[in-house]
């Protein structure tokens, strides 16, 4: 593989001169550079178009010298080479010594790629067979649980990346349900509390139930703790209900599926071969929608949209590998990230979709930015002595600017914004006049979303006063954003949306110098909350807990917690 | 009213002594707190219990010195007046002159309140009797709609303040229905682009469907759009549905209830007056749950329950009122909060509850704590020099940590963490098996948020390593958090617990100096989202738009945009 930078990016001279250029921008407001001579082609200059999606970048605090000093830091920085090194398959997640290939689960039925002698794309093209199987055999109500009844109701047991992007996108996706198929609910159960599960359990039919068990290690016990349970209940409740005593094996068999890259762990849980789905190690978790951990997806949108989603990815895939570095736009949008956390010191992040429709597309994005490059140690294991991952968090726009809104007009808090936002919706309605009415909503929800890009960016200058305002009604603005518009809300486009920001998190990963595809800060909470379960369970003694710990257990210890003896 | 200091707080003693204080904390590490001699009590020394809670504050990076002038600071900046102010009554909503009476709609029946010459304790305790008519009429299964038929299902249509509270309170005490009742359900539309409501309408059935159409002003835009094409759709569908034709009038009289404090407004949209139900303008929008914007609420888990979160909300109330400064769990809280903003510079803060039952609380306390506190002129019209609100995030703390805890653990942002779990669970479960399964399961998710709020605190030091870690797996630790354990999850505790936040929020408005019930922030926003809304139909010219926007607009327009001619 060709290597990134080997220093780390803040000695490179670019970041060095964009430090300087910065100093003027620290005092400067946004509402100059909009209102300065020469820039009525603002727009022109800093959006671009690229499947499907309209990337707006003029409401960035930034001018042409900026960016141009950020492209020839991505230059130093070895964007280039790195794109590269992704999409062909190079070990880039050195620290787990292998690739990170989730851009060839979407590559075309009739590509190529070999990586390190092997053919990638029949593979993947495999094991989505396999899963359209699994799919038709479930669409056509020819699915039967262990006592014969077709099966209606399918909860996906699984959590981070094999819950997160399953359940976006079937939320986001589901007007393109298929009308022709046998009828069938989708739920999703993440908590390892059981919370969920067990409000499922209350109401659904075990006889007509069927569960996805998705764990890319097969170890995670939030998932496998539900599954167990999820197992006690069938086998509890089916063993005696057919004509005929129904055995556990059975039950299993035909109430769980698995999606996994450790087929013998599957196995040995009890998932008949013939019900696994797999995927590689090469594939990491919160890049995993696009293969069998979107079985979720497909069994809500049919395997033809499926497909669509794949072909959206996979189109800003090309574009990615092919545009300039100017044009291209996930890198246009990492710049303006790398601009705002690095030089203008903005440590947090809002995602604002305008579409009820994308309500858990600000979870997805928490997971897959944070888990990515909430890092602070480079490749080469040197300490980053300046800010990676901002704090990014998100919800609907319009609910939050009844909810946190007031933060980012009149809070001490500088907060970068991205803006989400379909062009058209509900042209489809049959009726007439919902359509009417729902298509005027639509706009509404448009002219807010322009109406606070322009708000936060220009602040109290968006308006003529007549009067100056009383301090605690003015309006400072000079908060940046990207709008995102989408054509419309399609499979196609939501997959080159979201790829769109996966690529982003690698070309920011790139400058910053770090792996964005391991996660070695999950991994010692693991190890310590299975010794803290063994002081709570009785089974050890909390021998050198330190105090504060200590009283918890003994708050948990006189509630009467504990095991049952 | 007391007036609260006239300064800014930066202006005080303690907060100059605190500034130096923490100049030996920043480059100190938690761990070494904990390790230090005489720290053995450091449990009992910075955790209280009140009400049903445990409140832990020993994970914070402070010590005795740094609450002790803590204490002052508050004492400087008259926090205990502030209360007093609060709690009777005074006009401390300076900007809009009245009131903040939240902690009056949870006095008891027998409680005595006069404020500005009238008994709000009475007036409070009829609109809950006018509630509690309405709620038992659809719990009997008598409330009709107009073809006669009982309804079952309730959806609330509201945003905000009447949104948020309702849907994450119900959902958090879902386990406490009534099981005598008429069996209803209630769903939640909030979204102002139709995408929630338009579902439910393509699911539900018109002749057994009621809105609750909840808005304080009766003016918010996406309330009431959502609530013109639901009256068309039962309009349209209701209208030749009965024996004889059914008029509009009573469709629109019983199928909507009405709850504002506008009840001239609601009469006008045609609201019948029988079926509105009244607040007051001294209740702010995200403190309403506790009233008539609680109706869903009520309709969930039946009255009785509802009085007991009353209850519990009313016992931190008389605790808030009466502990001394160091003894008063809401104030313990927010000096916590004022130190890691103020003096640590930690400006990101994460909501991370072990319930799936409390899903929505991190949701809920975004906007009470960032629309309240999201500010930065003081009451006196004063720039704040110092930061206010954090940016306030979260997740359910288990999927959280397969999500964004890699950022908390490795990540090169501060953060503050609050814990919060219940210490028992299960125990009413019914079949012995899945009651031992998920005991177990609870146990499992305890020892999880003990052993993240330990590792967040101590990083590596948490563990015994054989050999020297690489550094892509060190963890750096010295993140502060607070825990709140919940003796059990009840309509008590939870009001008890909902109440501490407000309080603090309360607490910290009144350290910073700034206003937490007025949200100015978020006026300008509304009147600029009409004007571009007016430009988006074609009946305005996009004069004077500045050219970002401007091409949103264009790309709006050439996807098609517009109303139809």
């Amino acid at each position: 593989m060709v290597e990134a930078a080997a220093t780390t990016p803040d000695r490179l001279p670019a970041w060095q001169a964009l430090l300087r250029h910065a100093e003027a921008y620290k005092h400067s407001h946004v509402a100059a550079l909009l209102t300065a001579k020469g820039q009525e082609h603002r727009f022109a200059r800093f959006s671009r178009r690229v499947a499907g999606l309209t990337l707006d970048l003029s409401k960035q605090r930034w001018d042409d010298d900026t960016l141009d000093q950020l492209l020839t830091l991505a230059r130093e920085a070895g964007v280039p080479e790195a794109i590269e090194s992704l999409l062909s398959g190079q070990r880039i997640n050195q620290s787990e010594n292998r690739p990170a290939l989730h851009t060839a689960l979407r590559l075309p039925a009739g590509a190529t790629l070999e990586v390190e002698g092997e053919d990638v794309v029949g593979a993947v093209q495999e094991s989505l067979s396999r899963m359209e199987t699994l799919v038709k055999r479930l669409h056509a109500g020819q699915w039967r649980g262990a006592t014969g009844k077709p099966i209606r109701r399918v909860v996906n047991l699984g959590v981070g990346g094999s819950d997160l992007g399953p359940q976006m996108v079937t939320h986001a996706l589901a007007d393109f349900r298929p009308d022709d198929i046998h009828r069938l609910k989708i739920h999703f159960a993440s908590t390892m509390d059981g919370s969920q599960l067990v409000d499922y359990l209350s109401r659904l039919d075990p006889e007509t139930t069927l569960f996805v068990l998705s764990s890319k290690s097969f170890t995670t016990v939030d998932t496998l703790s539900n599954a167990g349970t999820a197992r006690d209940w069938l086998i509890s409740r089916l063993t005696d209900k057919g004509v005929a005593p129904v055995s556990a094996e059975l039950i299993i068999r035909q109430h769980f599926i698995g999606v996994s890259a450790r087929p013998e762990k599957m196995t040995a849980w009890g998932i008949a071969p013939a019900h696994q789905l797999r995927f590689w190690e090469w594939v990491g978790g919160r890049y995993s929608l696009w293969g069998t951990i979107g079985l979720p997806i497909a069994l809500v949108i049919g395997m033809a949209n499926f497909r669509r989603l794949l072909a959206g990815a996979h189109a800003m895939d090309d574009h990615f590998a092919r545009a300039n570095l100017e044009d291209n736009a996930p890198v246009m949008l990492a710049l303006a990230g790398i601009w705002n956390v690095n030089f203008l010191d903005i440590r947090a992040h809002s995602i604002l979709p305008y579409d009820g429709r994308l309500e858990y597309f600000s979870a997805y994005l928490e997971q897959l930015e944070m888990e990515s490059n909430g890092k602070s140690v480079t490749r080469h294991g040197e300490a980053a002595e300046y800010s990676t991952c901002p704090v990014l968090w998100g919800q609907l726009g319009p609910n939050a600017q009844h909810a946190f809104y007031q933060l980012l007009h009149q809070g001490t808090q500088p907060v970068a914004c991205d803006f989400i936002a379909p062009l058209t919706r509900y042209d489809d309605v049959k009726d007439a006049e919902t359509r009417r009415l729902l298509q005027s909503q639509h706009r509404l929800t448009l002219a807010n979303c322009f109406a606070q890009s322009r708000l936060l960016m220009l602040g109290d200058e968006a308006i003529d006063d007549e009067a100056p305002r009383p301090a605690h009604k003015r309006y400072r603005g000079n908060q940046p954003s990207t709008t995102v518009l989408l054509d419309r809300l399609t499979p196609e486009i939501l997959g080159s949306l979201i790829a769109l920001y996966e690529h982003k998190v690698f070309v920011q990963a790139t400058i910053w110098g770090i792996n964005p595809f391991d996660q070695w800060g999950v991994e010692l909470g693991k190890q310590i909350a299975g010794q803290t379960q063994q002081i709570l369970e009785g089974d050890a003694e909390p021998d050198g807990m330190d105090a504060s710990t200590r009283g918890l257990m003994e708050a948990f210890w006189a509630a009467g917690g504990g095991p049952a003896e």
